[in-house]
C-alpha cells in the first residue's frame, strides 16, 4: 500500500446510468474527456484517496462494457434497475462497501474536472467532523435542474430538495448540490434504508440522508466548491465543454513540466500520454492513447499520433503515425504515414511521401522519398532510393523483405518479396527484383536504352492530322 | 406554394451599393459568410416568410453579378443611381413589387445575420396594427455611424434621424434603427413620393417614411432586437465577425442535430453542406459548396472538401477531396487527393499518397498507395500495387484505361492509355503495360534480373579515387 | 540620417540576464515573438525614436549570442557581472553612450510589445521638462512582484519602492513601474554614481535614481501606460502570451493594409515576413523568416513556408516550402514539399505528392504528381510525368540532371544523373534513362509486354493447395 493512501477511505462511484441526453447508445460514464473514459477520471481522483481495493463502481447500464474499461483491482457493484442514487449506494453498502469505521466518499462517474484534492479534503473534513455527511455544493448563477441546498437562519445546512420537489422560494436558491459527499460509513450504513421514494422521480434519493443524518448527528458539514470542478456531464455540448477545459488542464501541467507547447488551444493530447521536459508540441498535433514523446523531440505541425513513442530529439511533422516506435533523432515527414510496427533506431528517417508497415529502419537508414516498404526489416546505414516498394503482397499472401547494412536501393527498385538482400549491395534504378541480391553485388533489372530520333516532328504531324 | 407561407407578404432586399469601405470590387452583398454570398442569407430569410415570386432584389452596383447569384424565381429592380434607400424603395414600388394590400418587409442586403423569425415577427406584428410601420431597432453601446430612434415622452417611435443630421442631444440616443421595416404595402405607396433629398447625404433616406406614415397613421410599431442579430457588414473585419458567427451558428445547428464537431472553432462548414447526424467532424475541416455527409461517417482532420459527397460510415482524413462521390464505408487517406469526377463504390480505399481524377472505383476495390489513376473505370474487388500510374496523357490527349474485376496490378505497372485490363487478370510489379491484357492472364514487362558481383567494392576503390 | 528621427535620444536596452525563470539555456531577450528576438523588438522600437548609432544594448549572459543577433550599427556593451540595472545603465554611460545633451531613453530587451510610439511620448515629455526623468507606469490589479510606485500627497511620483522592500501600505499600492525611462542625459549622469547596493538584492537599481533625480531636479514626469504594452516577459507562460498577442498585432496590421486573413487565431505569420496587399492567407499556415508573398497569392490551408517568396496570384496549399522561391501564378500542392533551392518560373506547377530540391522550373512547366526532382534544371513548357524521379545520387555524390523545353518525361521515368534531355525530347513511360537524350527524339528503355495465359487459374489452385 502507497504510504500517503488513507485506508479509512472507501469510494463509491455512480456510474450506472445510460446517460439518455447523451444521444448514444454508448454507457455515458465511458463518453471520452481528453482521451480517458469519464468514469476513469473518477478512478483517478478516488486513487489519490484510496488504494483500488477500496474503490467501488456501481454499474447497470452496458455493465460489462463498463467493467471492461475499469481496472481490474477496483469493485463492482451491479444496479440492474435504477432505481436513484440512494439505491445505488445501497447496493453498494449491502455488498460490503466502506464496511469498516472509516469515511465513505461518493462521487458521480460524470464529472472528470473533479480532482482528487476535492476528495481528500471533503474526507479529512469529514474525519474531523462530528457529523454524519460532509457535502461539496456550488454556487450557480442559473440553479436550474439542480438539487437546491436548504440552509436554515445560522446558515447551517438542513437539507437538499430536488429540483423538481423544490417550491418557488426554493428554486431561488442558487447553492446547489454538486452531488459529491463524505459520509461517516457507519452513520451513511445507519440511515440508508430509511430513504424512501415519495418523490417526484419516485427514486430513492442519495440526498435524502442528509437530513436523516442531521437529524440524527447534527451539523452538516458543507464545501462551496468552484462550479467548474464539480457539475456533471449532461449533454454532447457539455462534454465538448469538459473535454476542451480538461485537455487545456492537461496542457498546463505538461507546460508547468517544462513541455512547450506553442498553442495550447490548437493541440489535442490524451491523459494517457507522457510527454518528456524538453519536448516541443507544435499546432494542430493528436497525441492519443499510449503515446511518449522524448525530451527535445519536435512533434507537430499537423501531426496524428495514436499508441506509439516519440524518442529524444527526433523530429515528427506533417505526418501520421500509429502503433510505431520512432527512434531517438530520428526524421518523420513531412507528409509520411507510418502504419503498425514501424520501428526506427536512432538517426534514421522516414521522409516525404513515405509509407511504412511492419518495418524495422537500423540506425542511421533512411527512406528519404516517395517509398513504401511493408513487413520489413532493413539494417543499419542503408538507404532506401525514391519510388521503391516492397511487393509484399502476392494477392494471397503478405511476405517479408530483409536488407542488409550499407545497402543502396536505387531509386523505383521493386523488392518482390519474399527477398533477401545482403549487406554492401545495390540495386540499380527502376530495376525488378525478384531473386536474392548477394552482399556487395549490384542487382539489376534493365533493357538497353533505346533512342527513336525525330519522334517529336513525327508526333506533332499526327496531331496535326497529317 | 409551401403552406406556411403568408402570400402577403412581399419582401424588398436592397443590394445596390458597391460596399466601398470593403476595399474590394466585388459587389458587397456577393461577400460570402459561411460560404454563401450575403445577399442569398437575406434571401433564405425572407423565404421564411414569403415564395419566391413575392421577393425583390433591388441591385445596382455590378448588377449583372448580384442577378447572377439570385435564384431564378426572385424579382430584381435595377437602381442605376444609387440615391439613398428610400429611392430603392420606391424604384421597387414603381416596378409593381407589392403592389397588393400585405405587408412589404424592407431588408438590407448586408445583414446575414438576421433570422427569418425576426422577419415573420415584424410582418405579423405589423399585419396587426393600425399605423403604418413596424421597424427593428437595437440598443448599442456605441451608437455613431447609426441612424437614432426618436422616441416621444410616451416612448412612442416619432422618427430617425441618420447620424449625420442628429444634434447633440440626438446623438445620445443609443437605440439605433437595424434598418428592417415591415410596412402596410398601400401606406407605403403612399408616403414614398413624399421623402426628399434635403439632409446631409443628399439622398431618399427610407427612414424618412417612418415620421410621414406617424403623421398620416399615428402609432409606429418597433421591436427592439438583439444588434448580434441585425446589424450590417461595412469592412473586411466586420465581415470576418460574421462570418465567424455565421458558422458558428450553422455548427451549432448542426450538434443539435446531433453532428459531433471536435472542435466547432477550427471547422469551416458553409451554410449550404448537409452533414446527416451520426456524423464526426473533426477539427481543420473545410466542407464547402455543394458537399453532403452521411450519417456515421468520419471526416478530418485536415480535409478540404468542395462539392462533394462522403457516404455514410465512410472515413476521410488528411485528404483534399473535390468534386468526387466517396461511397459509403469506403476509406480515403491520410494523405489523398480526389480530383473532379472521382467516384466510389461501397467499401472501396482510396490510402495513402493516391491522387485520382475522373476514375470510377467498384464494391471493394483499393488503391492502397503510392499512385495515380486518371481517367480510368475499376471493377470490383481489385487492387492497384502501390506506385501504379495511368498513364493517360500521350503529351497531346488523355485516354481511358478500363479494368475489369478481381484484377491484381502489380506494383508500379504504368498502364499506357488507351488500355484494357481484362477480369481477374495480373500484372507483374514494375511493367509497363500498353497492351490490352486477356482476363485471367498475367501480363508482365521484365528483363532478366543480372547480379554483377563485388560491385560495391569496387565503387569504393573508385570513390577512394584508386 | 532618416528626416524624422531626433538625433538627441539615446536608447539604451538591457539585454544581460539569463531569464532563469525561463527555465532555458538560451538567453531570455533570444526567445522569439512572432518569430523575432525580443531584444530586436526592443531595437525595432528604439529605431523609431533614433539611428542605430544612437541605440546601445547592455549584454551579458551568453554576450556573443545576443550580439550576433543584433543590426551591425547598434552599439553593445558589455556587463560582466549582473549588479543591477542600475549598473547596467552606468557602464553603457561610462562607456559613452547618450554622451552628449539629450535624452537617454532606457528600455528592458524582453517587452517586445512596447511600441516606438510610446518611446517617442516619453523621450518628448522629458525633453520638455524642467526635470530629470519620464517614467512609464502601468495599474495592475495584481501588482505583485513589481516596483510600486510612490507618490505624495498630490500626486507626483517621489520614487519607487521593489517589491521585497516594500512595506504594507506600499505593498497595496497598485501603480507599478514599468521599466521603461527617459532621461536627461546630463541629469543621469550626475546621480547615476550615488546608487548604492542597500537593498534586498544587494543590487544597484535604476530606480534608485528616480528619488535622486527628485531630490536634484524636482517633478519626476510618469505616463501611466496599458499594462498590456509594457510589461515583461518572465516564464514560458508570458512568452506564449506575449507571443499570442504580438501575433495579432502582425496580423491585424497585414489586414489593416488589405491583407485577407482568413482566420487570424490560426494563422502565424514572423514580424519579418512581407504580404503584400490582396494576398489571401488560409488557415494553418506558417510563415516564417525572410519570406514573401506577392499579391493575390492564395496561400494555405496548411502551409509552412520558411525563407520563402510566394509570387503574385501562385496558389500554395498543404505543402512545406523551404528557402525556395515559387514564381507568379504557379501552383503548388496540395501536398507538396519544396526543399532548399527550388526556383519556379511563371505559369509553373509543382502538384500533388511532388518534392523538389535544388530545382529550377521553366515558364509554364509542370510537375504534376509522384515525382522526385532534385538537382534538377528544368525549361520551358515542359511536362513531367507521374512518378518520375531524378537519380541524382550515386551512393556517393549528387549530379545534375538537365531538361529541355517541350519536354515530355514519361511516367515512371528514372533519369540517371549526371543526364541531359534535349529540347523537345520524349521519354517512355517507365523507362531507365542513364544517356542522354537528343533533342527531338523519344528514349525508351523497355522490354516486349509477354502474357502468360490462366495464370490466375493457376493461382488459385495454388492458393487452395492443390
Amino acid at each position: 500500500m502507497v504510504t500517503d493512501i488513507e485506508p479509512s477511505v472507501t469510494v463509491i462511484i455512480l456510474a450506472a446510468g445510460k446517460g439518455t441526453r447523451m444521444k448514444s447508445d454508448l454507457p455515458k460514464v465511458l463518453h471520452t474527456v481528453a482521451g480517458r473514459p469519464m468514469v476513469m477520471w473518477a478512478v483517478e481522483a478516488a486513487r489519490q484517496v484510496t488504494s483500488d481495493d477500496h474503490i467501488a463502481v456501481v454499474v447497470g447500464y452496458e455493465a460489462d462494457q463498463v467493467r471492461a474499461a475499469l481496472p481490474a483491482g477496483v469493485t463492482t457493484v451491479l444496479q440492474a434497475d435504477q432505481l436513484g442514487t440512494g439505491h445505488a449506494v445501497k447496493l453498494a453498502l449491502d455488498a460490503g462497501v466502506g464496511a469498516g469505521d472509516g469515511v465513505v466518499v461518493v462521487v458521480p462517474g460524470d464529472t472528470p474536472q473533479l480532482h482528487g484534492s476535492i476528495l481528500a479534503g471533503l474526507a479529512d473534513s469529514q474525519a474531523q467532523s462530528s457529523g454524519g455527511v460532509t457535502m461539496l455544493t456550488a454556487e450557480l448563477d442559473d440553479p436550474s435542474g439542480f438539487g437546491r441546498i436548504i440552509r436554515d437562519e445560522s446558515g447551517d445546512v438542513v437539507g437538499i430538495v430536488e429540483h423538481g420537489d423544490a417550491d418557488d422560494a426554493q428554486l431561488m436558491i442558487q447553492e446547489v448540490n454538486a452531488s459529491v459527499y463524505a459520509f461517516d460509513a457507519a452513520a451513511l450504513r445507519n440511515v440508508i434504508d430509511q430513504i424512501d421514494t415519495d418523490n417526484a422521480q419516485q427514486e430513492m434519493y442519495l440526498t435524502d440522508t442528509v437530513s436523516l443524518l442531521r437529524d440524527a448527528l447534527g451539523g452538516v458539514g458543507a464545501m462551496v466548491g468552484d462550479p467548474a470542478d464539480s457539475l456533471g456531464v449532461n449533454s454532447p455540448a457539455q462534454l465538448a465543454e469538459v473535454d476542451a477545459v480538461m485537455r487545456e488542464r492537461v496542457n498546463s501541467e505538461l507546460m508547468a513540466s517544462g513541455v512547450t507547447i506553442i498553442d495550447p488551444s490548437r493541440t489535442y493530447i490524451d491523459a494517457s500520454v507522457t510527454v518528456e521536459p524538453g519536448a516541443v508540441i507544435y499546432p494542430e498535433t493528436y497525441l492519443q492513447g499510449d503515446s511518449f514523446i522524448g525530451a527535445g523531440a519536435m512533434v507537430g505541425p499537423s501531426v496524428f499520433l495514436e499508441d506509439s513513442s516519440i524518442g529524444a530529439g527526433a523530429r515528427v511533422w506533417y505526418s501520421v503515425v500509429r502503433e510505431s516506435k520512432v527512434g531517438p533523432s530520428t526524421e518523420v515527414g513531412p507528409f509520411a504515414s507510418l502504419r503498425k510496427g514501424t520501428v526506427t533506431e536512432e538517426g534514421a528517417k522516414i521522409g516525404t511521401f513515405v509509407e511504412t508497415k511492419n518495418t524495422h529502419l537500423g540506425v542511421g537508414s533512411k527512406i528519404p522519398h516517395l517509398s513504401y516498404m511493408g513487413d520489413a526489416k532493413i539494417g543499419e546505414s542503408s538507404n532506401i532510393g525514391a519510388g521503391s516498394i516492397t511487393c509484399n503482397y502476392d494477392g494471397y499472401e503478405k511476405h517479408d523483405t530483409v536488407i542488409g547494412d550499407n545497402v543502396r536501393v536505387g531509386s523505383d527498385t521493386m523488392m518482390v518479396a519474399p527477398l533477401e538482400i545482403g549487406d554492401n549491395a545495390w540495386t540499380g534504378a527502376g530495376s525488378t527484383i525478384s531473386k536474392d541480391v548477394s552482399p556487395g553485388a549490384l542487382a539489376v533489372e534493365r533493357s538497353d536504352q533505346r533512342e527513336i530520333p525525330d519522334y517529336d516532328a513525327r508526333r506533332r504531324k499526327k496531331a496535326d492530322g497529317q
